[in-house]
């Protein structure tokens, strides 16, 4: 039995090596995109109760895994530090050198506000490239102006 | 005097609020995206000799800026924590959120190695949405592959 | 059995995602505010004995959950750093951006002092609004001055 | 002359000190509420420029104050860690015991998302009270879901 | 059977939870004061054997204990941070505003030297009070001066 | 001139190292306890009027100090970790080898709730012994229970 | 059965100590450098399937492992502090002494960029030395540039 | 004047910068390698007389220099946590990824020591490659022994 | 079954408590000094194979025990933070108090260079006094120069 | 002048290297251990006014320099993290590998309680050895036992 959301992610994870299911196979049964199928399978986002019964089934969950797959996570895993996993730092590492950048020209074109992380999607794609494949992703957030009161 | 590029960095950036210049405006004198334009300016990049002196001319610097924005800095804003700033936090808890997915999905795609931060570009743009104005990023980086020895 | 408070919130918590109660229901049940209930429940605060019974006949917990529900507990949740889920975090940032305009604003009406933590309540409320609907919190919390000795 | 947003709400803050102005006067010419004109005066916010001009009188600051007070600052004051000063450490306080609760009782609400600390308001009042007076705050967050894509 | 001095302190912790005795209770049966007994039974102090016996009998605790309760345990509970439980967070409060004062006000009737934590004592008692009762403690230390060689 | 408090505090330890004035003698002319005084000069308490006088007066201060004096200050001087200073090491040490048992004493006699770090007051004597004078130290702080809502 | 990686790391290790194999065997039996499959084997880098095969059956671990082994792991072994191993101490402070001296010559040869950790690779011998024997290490990373967009 | 070493290597990076000098010219007039110059002339080691004189002649520093750049400097430029700068990070990262093979590797061949940060070299050399030239390092330290006592 | 270093530790460590036996009993048993003893007990250094039998045979460990005990160990106790234990605290803070001392005063005698931990040797003894017993501890370290290249 | 110990000791040290002038010297001058002089020079400990004059006269110093030479400064350079120099890295090494040990060894000698880092002394001396000189530390702390209350 699961005790807790972080069990049920344990054995997600296990099960997935072990059967060997790719992510995009997931995410097709699940019927979302790959990107926010992983982020939700890896604990982060809250499943509709559908969506759960089609990863219990497609992975060998047990039954008990669907009030917990729908229950809304505690999120986030980074403890305030940097990331040691060498591709995760490199996103830690553009914020740390573009993030200033980011955040001047968001400003001068919004004004002041923010870029949501809420209100938000992400696409990662494959761009062949003679020097050197290369990874492109599109993020786009909701802006957010901050309103004086 | 400028005695480092930190003293230049500070002195661009009251210039450049002082004379009321825009990124977008700087970017174009200095001949390169706005987005690494910035960054440049925010003390993470060297510019060639020819940008340093159209960037001292538009903003009025001192001629000794010019070794200073030539030179290579010590680059980085994070000192290892989360960002106080509410802007580049959202980016910080993109990473947090979203940061394992990514991992899966480039080495779903890619097999295992890295997304490049430094043979990697970034634009801007602001998209029009009736239910509020958005975000959107393109982010590309090179794939780099472990290779075993 | 259960050796530790720690032990019977966990399982708490499990008995609730499976059973499916709802904090309004569990509240009802126990005969307090919502708010109060919910932060006892996940182990912060110390119930009376007759709440902690109905707690355990709601939830089918074992009967030795009791002197651990009545028992004092360790509290607080932040080890000292910011917290990695994104709702708690935005109530960090609340501190983090308006915490030094609070302390004058409390210490302009009421002179020095703090405004208590511990005679303290809080109420959250959902406020219909056409450009989305509002989270409203109210709370109150009596203002304790320092007193020169 | 001033050549940060930094050196403009030091000088601010001495003026202000040293003038006896309260922050409810200084709202009161600026023509917001005292919770927005304070953290903008303490650099957390961007004024207008009218806004700015009449700050700029009152507190008899130079007219180099302007462009300043109307740039977007980088936010936040607290650097990962708890504050130390006891009236902010309070609120950090309430974070850490009532957060989780706070977060289940939105969730249960709402469904998953967070509450806005940029679309955002507050109002802080004194409520009399024969056993001592209290501190009466009311917060107001739009409520943000997260929308799987 | 007990592996180390934390399983002892976990096992008497949760023995005294069940049975419902109290520290007053344990420390009469141990024969010494409350405040020492307390912090022993916590894993911060060594028994004599004839103490460890008789509170073995007390809590019904396993014969195994008594070498552990006897033994010189690893003390200290705070980890270079910031304790989150609020009650013990104004002690670390204390610490923190009024130390350098109580540093200064000791070198001034002392000289250079510290108070000691080694050749300590402390009686807490409560001071019935109308407008609430308040907690008195006492605090004796050995001062123990630097001398130089 | 003084910008800030902590301009006033470095001037009033300045002058008092350099006057070799004692902080008994201060306190005398402030005409409070000698251990809120001190705290009070090291820029923890707020003055009143003409205790600011009296201690400009006393320590050759500058007349601009008396604002600042009498402003309430941003307290505490731990930054979340151990002190270095062995004397206040000490304190720190005794919040961590006896915190948890003051916990437990002060919950078993008065319930649950804390200790006031606000409506506070500690005497700081020496008392004589043949084996080595001791500090000894009186706090008192009003018990302010949790109440349930 | 194992769950994870890590359970696959902790066996594998434990399997080496009590067979009394060496790395350098192991590297013989998987067919790559000693350096490259000591870091594999400690759970840094994913296998090819033949290479988990030969492991498994050389240590005698459990046939599940083999997914495991070729999974890619995450990384990295450093919590964002110092380490506490002598040995590996070392060369953190290598890098702490040398650091910024490997940067300034790194630039000076080959402009702004870094050199990759990923198109990596090293080669540790050791060298004779009547005055002491001595640890050789040859590395060679790829120059990345930084190019302006 | 120079009050600290500090003060001396801020002079010389000025120096060197606004003179564009390189560093391998630095080290043929001080006579030594690169690599040792170049970490010496960023405060981490000691110059000999001779060496300082013909440094502050060549970057035309102030003669009081010499003591400093003779001076045993405190050494390190990590406080503890990872560097934010890319360049330098990378070689963080190879601790974080390697060090753990490194540790096994040392102990297989030499036994229970270290590699001597201290009677150490370090030599950088650029190695022309058609697929982008690589950085090569050779790194030699002496094998120091624990030795039982 | 022990699968690591640390399971053979802890298992040693029950051991010595349970059947009472003293470090200086032990290293008798194993033929070296108590001070290297104890610290290789506590999972610091390698043994020898003979080492490991005796102590297997005093201390009735398991056979399995002693490739553990012969491995060199993952060593180092601090975690980058000062120790909560106090007698371990007042060796840190002899570091923090004495260390720049030590520093100069090594510098002043051998030039630069590092007192080594490897090649290092301590005894403690204890010196009776009248006034109070005391520790006396003897510390030789290596003395290693930095060596210009 | 000088407004703090702290400017004081920056300039004794300035003066020291530019005057040439080794500890031992100072030491003599003093009339104390060149260990306990060097400390106190680095800001850790205080003067006689007798001492403070010779030193001022030894070093040139402004006449100022004296009640801040006897003031009892606010000790202790470690701020809780390891530190980055390497010779006193060591000795935070030698408390993590050996810290362990050494409280095993006192406790078992003398029962519970601490050596005392105030009632403390240390000799440094060089030990000329054929395999190279060695440093020698003695350090006498006195035991303080902890009593029970």
């Amino acid at each position: 039995m699961y005790a807790s959301r972080t069990d049920v992610t344990r054995a997600l994870v296990t099960a997935r090596v072990e059967k060997g299911v790719s992510w995009a196979e997931i995410a097709a049964v699940v019927g979302r995109s790959k990107e926010w199928t992983t982020a939700a399978c890896l604990g982060q986002m809250a499943f509709e109760p559908h969506e759960a019964q089609a990863l219990i089934a497609l992975l060998g969950l047990q039954a008990g895994a669907q009030p917990w797959l729908c229950s809304i996570p505690s999120k986030g895993t980074l403890e305030g530090g940097a990331p040691s996993d060498p591709l995760i730092y490199r996103w830690y590492e553009i914020v740390s050198v573009y993030g200033p950048a980011i955040k001047e020209l968001i400003h001068e074109e919004f004004g002041d506000g923010i870029m949501s992380a809420i209100d938000f999607r992400m696409h990662i794609e494959r761009e062949p490239d003679p020097a050197g494949d290369r990874v492109n992703v599109r993020i786009s957030g909701k802006f957010l102006p901050y309103k004086p009161f």
